[in-house]
């Protein structure tokens, strides 16, 4: 099929799939659910009223339910898609009301402080997957969605070790049909990973878009119009939900503290190669690094177009 | 026209243009050149024998010279496109062949250390413009140029107070009719501001993906896998050419240790942050760093695309 997706499945995976929080993530899963019938019935809760009537009007789910407690009745799989920090309640709320046998799962890019809100909330007789599609954009809400965003993506699994392998495998096939490649880890390595490929990256791109913001010699106009030297890079990123980010980091404090702590070293001793004007070291350090992109291209995770491609996308934006 | 440089120049602002370093700039540059009419006839050289052979090959000047002091013969516009730590060397060399009224400009990424290093060395019967595109890709070598890189970038002049304004204005002719912006300022103030819109945002991706290579619990395959949670878009700008980029750091070091030296301050305030939980004031800094895209964007030195617009750029390379 023209959008990578494949054949639509003969046999839905689930009878209802309830998403609760229909953000960038939650929106996209249900497209995908949709386009690929991954469930017979697709409900959607958001606790916005706003984003509740344009999944209406977008008409992405089957059912958009006024509350929480109605949203997961008849569900057989629920995924949690709301920011990290309101997983907990929101596990609280439904408890009470999850069929048994249900399957809960999230898209937190934390897990391990999910694992501990939500676990102990749940009743006995449902199981918790707890997964993270490592996908998305520097938008959010259910306009930005879309289907195929996690094509060729991964999704990470981290079940508890209670957890029957059989249902994680349901979540597995979930995901493989929804063009993601899944891979299953502890929800402490989960949380080291991300810190070094998602978490720590967007607190240096915060970082260094408020330090050029504060500078007193540069004005702020000046860092707009020469940030093609490479700024402008890091400013998408830094354009990501302030929500989402602010319950990361509150989330996954210790990984990210002790990530940042080496970045913080190398580049300490980078600092002092500049002051010693230490050529070779910096050739080295500037030659290595290469190769990893190359890795990264090779194996589908990136783009090898010049800078992103930035042209042809601004071209066929201006077609619009 | 299509490719958005208007149309061809009537009458062109030099009767030869020479080329010194053909590579990612000095090959753009030939390219818009020849494609403007900017000069009545274009010389290169390089001193790699393989990118003579290439420019050659790709027609990019109407004639490739054997070495540089030929090349400058009969130039009435001189641009040096070599690496920062090459620039005062060619200066000296070709020196003693520059006819008067010449004028010499340069593309170096810093300003004031090629001054120190070209101005002394040149004749006092030629002008030197210094200048500096603020437009790039990760990509190097005469194949990687386009006409249309510079288009809607800016280019800074750095014209030090004994420069004839009437000459100054004929290097501005030349870009802007390249269609580049150009903004004049002094050059101290110019490595000051590329320092943090340029200089540090390298630093920091190379010492990023340097950090990520070298940590012990997670693996480079893990890594490179979870690469689009954000440190794939770091390793962009950590793939660009290892000589330029020790060069500039070698040649504009107080300005860039000053800009870090913020910059670090800046991050362990928000490490400390993270550690005492401060979630106000992570959330308050997450939340104006957004602006300042917004502005990048409206200013057109920016896509609007999802992503970079990755997505479209990768279809386009499917169909290649
Ligand atoms: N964006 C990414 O790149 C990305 C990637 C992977 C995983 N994730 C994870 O995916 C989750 C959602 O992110 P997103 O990007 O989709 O965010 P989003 O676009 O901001 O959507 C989140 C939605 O959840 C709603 N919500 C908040 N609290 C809720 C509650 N108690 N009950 C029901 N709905 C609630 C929000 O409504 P309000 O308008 O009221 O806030 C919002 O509409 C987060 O846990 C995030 O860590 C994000
Ligand atoms: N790339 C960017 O994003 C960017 C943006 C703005 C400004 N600049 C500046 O533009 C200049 C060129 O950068 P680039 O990206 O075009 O680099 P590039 O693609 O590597 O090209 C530089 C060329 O200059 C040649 N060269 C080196 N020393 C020379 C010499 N003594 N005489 C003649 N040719 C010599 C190199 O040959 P070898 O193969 O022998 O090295 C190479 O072919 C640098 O000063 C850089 O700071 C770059």
């Amino acid at each position: 099929m023209a959008d990578g997706l494949g054949a639509r499945l003969e046999t839905p995976l689930f009878e209802q799939l309830t998403l609760i929080g229909v953000g960038l993530i939650g929106s996209s899963l249900a497209r995908v659910a949709s386009r690929k019938g991954l469930a017979r019935r697709i409900v959607a809760y958001d606790n916005d009223p706003d984003v509740r009537a344009k999944v209406e009007r977008l008409a992405l789910a089957d059912v958009v339910s006024p509350s929480p407690e109605k949203a997961v009745q008849g569900a057989d799989l629920v995924i949690l898609c709301a920011p990290v920090g309101a997983m907990g309640e929101i596990a609280k709320t439904i408890a009470p009301h999850l069929a048994p046998g249900t399957i809960v799962s999230d898209v937190g890019s934390v897990k391990e402080a999910i694992i501990e809100a939500v676990a102990p909330a749940l009743p006995g007789h449902v199981h918790f997957v707890p997964a993270h599609p490592v996908a998305g954009t520097e938008y959010s809400g259910p306009a930005a969605g879309f289907a195929t965003l996690f094509l060729n993506r991964w999704c990470i699994l981290t079940p508890t070790p209670d957890i029957d392998p059989e249902i994680v495998a349901r979540v597995e096939s979930f995901w493989s049909a929804a063009g993601a490649n899944v891979e299953i880890m502890k929800a402490t390595h989960h949380d080291l990973v991300l810190a070094i490929t998602s978490h720590v990256p967007h607190l240096i791109a915060y970082n260094i878009v408020g330090t050029a913001a504060d500078l007193e010699t540069v004005t702020q106009s000046e860092v707009i119009k020469f940030s093609a030297g490479g700024f402008r890079d890091f400013t998408r990123i830094a354009a990501s939900d302030p929500t989402m980010w602010r319950d990361i980091f509150l989330n996954n404090k210790s990984a990210v503290i002790e990530m940042l702590g080496r970045f913080t070293e190398d580049l300490i001793a980078l600092q002092r190669m500049i002051r010693h004007e230490d050529g070779d070291g910096l050739f080295k350090l500037f030659t290595r690094t290469r190769a990893i992109r190359r890795n990264i291209i090779e194996q589908g995770q990136e783009t090898a177009a010049p800078d992103f491609g930035r042209g042809v996308a601004k071209d066929t934006d201006e077609e619009r």
